[in-house]
C-alpha cells in the first residue's frame, strides 16, 4: 500500500488508520521521563516525584456542534482527561485549560464553557490551575477548541493499572451502555428529534473508578482502558493485542440503549464502533468480579454496568452472537463520527 | 466602557485587554491544588506530591507561518512550555504534545516538526511522554496547532521563583536582546528580505536559567518571567504591579539588535513591546547581580545578558531616555503582531 502524503479524516478517527500515523508522531527520541513512556501508547504516562508515580495525560477537543444533547465541550474536555487518569488508577489532581478561539466568539458562551467544565470537575474534586488563551482570525478556526491536561497521582491503597495486563480468566466489564456519545452527536447533527431519548453519555468517572477499585482489592483490576474514538471496539481490540490474548464477548449481556441501537441502524452506524465519553472497560479477576460489579452499580454513572465476556488464550475479540453464531469484533479503521470529541 | 460581547484579536494579544477576558476565562471555583494556583496568573501553578513543589503550565501555538527564520512551531512549543517552567525555578521533565491538524497538511511538515521537537526536548533533556492528534476538515483549521504541557519540579538545592517578588534595590536583568521574535515573525510575512538579520530567538532556557540560579544562591533571584506575548513592556509592568513597586530602566543599557530596532522603526512596532521566546526578565539581590550576570553570559542563550536597571520604592515602569529625559514604559493594549506564537 501506498504510503499517505497528506493527513486525512481517518488519522484522526482512533483506529487502525490513526495507529499509522501515530508512528510518525510519537518518533520522538526523548520519550520517556522514567517510567511509562510514550512508546507503550497508554492513556497517559507516568513519572516519578518524591517516591511517588505520577500520571500525565492530554486531549484537545473539536467536537461539533459545542453544544449537544447531554453535554458540552467544556464537560467533555475535562471529563476526557480525568478519565484518561482515573483508568490509570490515578486520582486527578490538577488539570490546564488551553483555549484557542476563532475572533467573533461569543464570551457568553465561553462563560456557559468554564461553568460547565468548573461543574465537572467539582464533581472529582480536581482543579483547573493553569490555562493559556489564543485568538486567531475569523475564519481561520471553527469556533473553539479547548485542550486539557491532567496531573493524577497513584494514592496510598491504590494501584497503577494499564491498559495491556488482560489475563487469560479475567471478566470483561463495562461500565454501562456502549455508543451514547457518539450516536447522539450524530443524531443530533443530522436533525433527528429523538427527544430525550439520545444523550451523551459525558462523565467524569474518578469517584466510580475510585469504588470499583477498593472493592477489588489491590491489583484485581488487571487491566482498564476508557473507550472513546473508535469505540468499544477499538477499545477492547488494544486490550488484547497487547496483552496477547483473546477476549470473547456475549451479545446479550453487551448494554445497549434501545434508542441507541435504533439510531445505530438508522444511520448505518454500529454503536461499537463510537465514542463513548463516561464508559470504562475492565478486565478484572475473576474472584473480584462480583465486588466490582457491585461497587460499579452503586454509583449513578455505573449502574448499567455489567460483565459481557472473558478472557481466554488466543488472539482477537470474538462476539458470541444472540442466535448462537460467532462473529469478530474487529478493530476499526476508525470511528464512523467524525469531531465527535 | 461598554463589556465586549465577542471575542477579538486583542482579547488574545497578551496585553491589557487579555486581562479582561481572563477574568472570564479564569472564574474557576475549583482553580487551586494546594499550591500557587490560577489566581496568581503567574507561568505556571503549583501543588506538592511526596513533599516536593510541582510545577505545571500549558501553551497551545498557532503561529503563522509554522516554518519561521530560526525556528519553527515546533521549537515554539517546547521552548515555550519549558521557559514558563524554567523561570519559576523548575527542571522540566515531562512534556505533552497535542496537535491538531487540518485535513491534507503534509505528512513531511509533519515529521520536520516532531524533529525540531525533539531536538529542543534533548536540549534540556526533557521528554514528551503523551499526546494527543486530532484532525478536523479542510477549512475548518489553518494548518495545525500545537498543544504542550508540561510538568516541572524543584530540585534539591533550587529555589521556587515566582513573577510577583520584585523587592527594592533588585537589580533588573535580561538574559539577551529583546524583540527578534515578533520582528522576525512580522518581516517575514511582510516580505522583507533582510537577509540573515532578522531571526527569532526561540530556545529552551532551562540550562541557562539552572545556571544563574546556581550561581545566585538559595533565593537570590528575587521574580522571574518569560517576555513572551506583549514583549518586555507587558512583562516589566505585570512584574512591578504585581509587586506594588517602581522600575526604572536605562535605555542606554537594554540589548536590541540594530536590524530589529531598524525593522521595528520600518513597522512603527515597538521592539519592547513584541513577544520573545527564548528570554527571560530576572529581578535579582543586588549583591547576586553580577554573579547572575557572568552566569548568563557563559551559557550560548545569554551572551547578551545585561543589567537594564532597577527596583525602586513606588510603581509604574520609567525608562531614563538616552537624552536624559524619562518617559513611561506603558503596559501595552496588546501584542502588535497577531499569530506570533
Ligand atoms: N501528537 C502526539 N504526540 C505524541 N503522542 C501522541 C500524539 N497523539 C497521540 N499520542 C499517543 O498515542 C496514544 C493514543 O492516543 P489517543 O488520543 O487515541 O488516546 P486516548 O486519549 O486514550 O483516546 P481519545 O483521544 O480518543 O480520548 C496515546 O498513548 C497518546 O499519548
Ligand atoms: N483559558 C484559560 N484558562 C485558565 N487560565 C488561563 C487561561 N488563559 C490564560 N490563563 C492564565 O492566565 C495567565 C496568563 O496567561 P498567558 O498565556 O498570558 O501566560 P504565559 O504562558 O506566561 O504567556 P504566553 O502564552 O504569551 O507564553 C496564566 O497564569 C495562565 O495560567
Ligand atoms: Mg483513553
Ligand atoms: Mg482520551
Ligand atoms: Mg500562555
Ligand atoms: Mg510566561
Ligand atoms: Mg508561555
Ligand atoms: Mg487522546
Amino acid at each position: 500500500m501506498k504510503k499517505d502524503t497528506e493527513v486525512n479524516l481517518m488519522h484522526g478517527a482512533g483506529g487502525e488508520v490513526m495507529g499509522e500515523l501515530l508512528q510518525t508522531l510519537t518518533a520522538f527520541k526523548n520519550n520517556n521521563a522514567g517510567g511509562i513512556g510514550l512508546e507503550s501508547l497508554d492513556d497517559g504516562s507516568t513519572f516519578t516525584v518524591g517516591g511517588k508515580t505520577v500520571i500525565l495525560t492530554t486531549d484537545s477537543h473539536v467536537v461539533k456542534p459545542i453544544f449537544f444533547p447531554g453535554g458540552d465541550i467544556g464537560r467533555v474536555a475535562v471529563s476526557g482527561t480525568v478519565n484518561d487518569l482515573s483508568v490509570m488508577g490515578a486520582r486527578p489532581i490538577a488539570l490546564t485549560c488551553a483555549m484557542i478561539i476563532e475572533e467573533g466568539f461569543p464570551i457568553a458562551d465561553l462563560e456557559k464553557i468554564v461553568a460547565s467544565m468548573d461543574e465537572t470537575l467539582g464533581e472529582v474534586g480536581a482543579s483547573i490551575i493553569t490555562g493559556d488563551t489564543k485568538v486567531v482570525e475569523k475564519g481561520s478556526l471553527d469556533g473553539i477548541v479547548v485542550n486539557t491536561a491532567g496531573v493524577g497521582v497513584i494514592e496510598e491503597g491504590g494501584f497503577l493499572i494499564r491498559d495491556r495486563n488482560l489475563a487469560v480468566g479475567d471478566k470483561i466489564i463495562v461500565s454501562g451502555t456502549l455508543g451514547d456519545h457518539g450516536l447522539a452527536i450524530v443524531s443530533y447533527r443530522e436533525g433527528f428529534d429523538l427527544g430525550d431519548q439520545l444523550k451523551s453519555d459525558v462523565a467524569p468517572l474518578w469517584k466510580m473508578i475510585e469504588a470499583a477499585m477498593k472493592a477489588a482489592g489491590n491489583g484485581n483490576i488487571h487491566a482498564m482502558k476508557d473507550p472513546t474514538r473508535g469505540g468499544f471496539a477499538a477499545c477492547i481490540n488494544e486490550m488484547a493485542r497487547k496483552a496477547g490474548v483473546k477476549v470473547v464477548v456475549r451479545e446479550d449481556t453487551v448494554p445497549i440503549r434501545e434508542s441507541v441501537a435504533s439510531a445505530g441502524s438508522l444511520l448505518g452506524i454500529d454503536p461499537l464502533q463510537v465514542a463513548n465519553e463516561g464508559k470504562c472497560v475492565m478486565g478484572v479477576a475473576p474472584e473480584a468480579a462480583e465486588r466490582v460489579l457491585a461497587a460499579l452499580k452503586s454509583h449513578p454513572y455505573g449502574k448499567n454496568a455489567a460483565v459481557i465476556g472473558e478472557v481466554v488464550e488466543g488472539s482477537g475479540v470474538v462476539m458470541q452472537t444472540r442466535i448462537g453464531g460467532e462473529r469478530f469484533i474487529e478493530p476499526p479503521l476508525g470511528d464512523p463520527v467524525p469531531r465527535v470529541c
